[in-house]
């Protein structure tokens, strides 16, 4: 088993012990992605970079909680994690290409 | 190396041979998981999650742009993917119970 | 009538000539809020205020979208705008008196 | 003074009372007019529209924290709230007629 795998079973377990998976619909994963993703940004509310950083615990748990929400919503659409991180990487290095985007925003 | 591991290799290959790293301070990186969230969210806007499920390209590209601005994020402050996610499940299995949340909202 | 319930009256027009009320469901409309108010975040994605306050247009639609899918949610539920940010204004007063909350974050 | 610019007025005493104006850096307004919107559609997670619809007070609060961000970053602009929305009505019109959009989503 992959690391990945790994994560993505223990996440699995602790959401079919307590017989959440009913709950997990697409739409309310993807909402739930947002609303964690939005957690974590208020972690830089009214700071700068070097302020926001500081917060290290919080700033774990709030990025762990966009990964759980993210690895549960692969699973439920049976999408492999690196896999789709790997194709999506290549379709960016086509979009943007090294000679035409190196060092501009 | 693990899985986890090639895949934040191939992320970080790809923002250093277009020298980007330059422009991902973190709160930029913070804010584009907000807006990665928002464009996967999109795809179940006036949708039920089975309707929404039908666009599987758009859902594994939007996905995966969350999960890549997560990695780097993660890169940049020094956080091991597997090990916050295993952390954070740890603390939500001591806040939520089997015996009192299962089943439960 | 008032000028916020003129804005009222002509985005309430605008929907039910297109017979659209039947899928303003109040869930949407907030999840509709939110992706409005990414699309307006991200006209300052890696940039600075100043950078992203140059596109003038595109922050006016922006914003107004925001607004246009908040007034269509406070119709919904019966709100009064400017009532509602009178009373919300006397909470955050008392939650922040002037005397304590001066020239801090 | 009309009622849009009375809500204005309030907005714009509860900042400069606090000398809060210098830390809204337009960037930090759009970013939290996106953090309020997370806080109001959290009110919807897990739930049918009717559902979330139960928690008048909250709704109130939160719709109104949107819109109070919503109407600083206008101000901070220069951005009339009742010219950007009907702007944007007339451009939505062109984008979606009538005949064209009618119950269609």
């Amino acid at each position: 088993m992959t690391q990945t795998e790994d994560s993505m079973k223990k996440i699995n377990t602790f959401r079919e012990e307590r017989d959440w998976r009913q709950f997990h619909k697409e739409k309310d994963l993807a909402l739930s992605i947002t609303l964690e993703a939005s957690e974590l940004l208020e972690l830089y509310q009214w700071k700068t970079s070097e302020e926001g950083n500081q917060q290290t615990e919080r700033l774990k748990e709030e990025l762990a909680d966009v990964l759980i929400y993210s690895y549960m919503l692969a699973d439920n659409l049976g999408f492999d994690i690196d896999e789709i991180i790997a194709e999506k990487l290549v379709k960016n290095a086509m979009k943007y290409p090294v000679e035409k985007s190196k060092g501009k925003r």
